[in-house]
């Protein structure tokens, strides 16, 4: 029942930066994913952040019998009648817009969904949550309102708490945290208090649960009833239709790719150390979202609970967003 | 009296950001200018800044006869020596190292002496002065170590109040507020208190202080001797050693440059609102340096003091941090 419900089901994975490579996309379809975040920016600015999008396209292109390019909520739809998967491109900072106000509707036109608004540190629109956080700048108002004009996703995981909740309060449009756990299972600074949590659902916010180790209570040893523990501690607070996955899958990279995300600005100062990375047993690559949709069941969640969580929230939010 | 004391002083201007013609450089050569700091980047990242450089050094090859390029102490009094004007590269932003650590010793090599941390909004080392201001952030300390470590002058003129505190507090070298007035004769957001101005001095800090008449108690309507109560409020709150002159001369510019200086990134939200721009009277063009020194002089000022206000103190403060 759970294989027929998964194969049935939107599957949506709100964060996903692996290597992208023929083995993980194919990984993708034998898992059913119907579209994911996929990383195409970190800490780019605008010339290496588009040739990350045309090997991006190159790839969606060379491997058209696995993937489509996403540019609205028909285009999952459709991936999912087709058995495919559906690329939305993503930044995890907002780096690639520069200084430039006039890029967001640039790489909106590229096919970017989702920009996160720092990535761990401090950045032209605010402060990522590995360092004092001063809160959002006049430009981050800016280019935040542009991101709601266009229709941007705004993600706020690695943002910092002053940063994120002026973002939350100021956007009109529902804003994500797109992969992040929650502080009241395991303290750490990229994980999310209650009130945070509870903020951001109340201003009509998303959650989506992650399960890197690092942040999960039983770290290297977590299983994938650790992940649907801290999905059901999440569920509880923001309720079951603002919440989804973001698993964060690695898959494929290397330590020194490693290396770049816990260094500012790829190779400055070291901001964290994430020890041994290793995803939660049961679902350690992208060819085990079945076992995840199973884990919800067994966990008790209701089958349409477990069809919402798995992607039906995602695609509601992702269309009030993009508009269509 | 005042002439030859003019004629035999070092001349240095801690700010200039005006239209770099021929008429200008003439004008600063009638005026018996030293040295002055130059401004060839604000809003422009690496780029439009080396392409700024170059125009600027062509520029100087041009008009040789009136000009040389400063790298060292010893080229100002070389340009003493030879009665041109020595040009100081100099930034009154950040954006132009980007985000690479390794752009400051490129834009050291390239001559730039002075660098402002941040103009007038958030970037990625602190915050300007026209904004909520959160500090200097991780990134900023490295920039900083870097500028300490390569010798380029830290300038907080237009860096808001709590990343210039940690700026001062963090520096290894002395800092300065190249042009700024006190808040203490007119309240204004680009103003310091009397309490920013000793805390700089006490931590070997330098001031220089600026005319820009928006900024002045008597707005528009300033002469030369407004000018010199100023210098003289600074002066009794740094002592004799720490003060000179920043007169941020913007002369030959038109409307579209001060929109430029006005709104974020250069064309972005306006931070604020000039109105007219004319220098004080009696000191309206770089011609007319002379009559500062003589206003200083009728304003009670020894002819040592004057000597150190109009440059020797400059002098001193550029080779405690260029080590040359």
């Amino acid at each position: 029942m759970a294989a027929q419900l998964h194969r049935d089901a939107v599957v949506i994975d709100g964060l996903i930066v692996a290597k992208w490579d023929r083995d993980l996309f194919e990984g993708m379809r034998r898992g059913g994913l119907t579209a994911a975040n996929c990383t195409v920016s970190i800490w780019e600015g605008l010339g290496d952040t588009v040739d990350q999008i045309a090997q991006m396209n190159a790839l969606i292109e060379a491997n058209a019998d696995c993937l489509l390019k996403v540019h609205t909520t028909a285009d999952i739809e459709r991936a999912k009648r087709e058995g495919r998967t559906g690329v939305i491109l993503g930044f995890q900072n907002a780096t690639a817009f520069e200084d430039r106000l006039g890029y967001v509707q640039i790489f909106k036109d590229l096919g970017v969904g989702v920009v996160q608004l720092c990535y761990n540190t401090q950045n032209l629109v605010g402060t990522g949550c590995y360092e004092r956080d001063g809160g959002l700048s006049g430009f981050g108002r800016e280019i935040l309102a542009e991101m709601n004009r266009v229709g941007i996703l705004c993600d706020l995981s690695h943002v910092g708490p002053n940063t994120a909740r002026e973002a939350i309060a100021e956007s009109r449009k529902p804003v994500c945290y797109s992969h992040c756990l929650p502080s009241g299972l395991k303290d750490h600074p990229r994980n999310k208090s209650d009130a945070e949590l509870k903020f951001i659902a109340d201003h009509g916010g998303f959650v989506g649960v992650t399960m890197f180790t690092p942040f999960l209570k039983n770290g290297v040893n977590s299983t994938v009833d650790d992940y649907v523990e801290a999905i059901r501690y999440v569920f509880d607070l923001v309720g079951e239709e603002n919440v989804g996955i973001g698993t964060d899958f690695t898959q494929g990279h290397d330590a020194a790719f490693f290396a770049r995300l816990v260094h500012d600005k790829g190779y400055a100062r070291r901001l964290t150390n994430f020890g041994e990375i290793v995803n939660p047993l049961g679902i350690r690559t992208v060819a085990e979202y079945p076992n995840l949709t199973a884990a919800l069941l067994k966990g008790g969640f209701t089958p349409t609970q477990a069809r919402r969580i798995m992607g039906e929230n995602w695609l509601r939010v992702l269309k009030d967003v993009w508009g269509e």
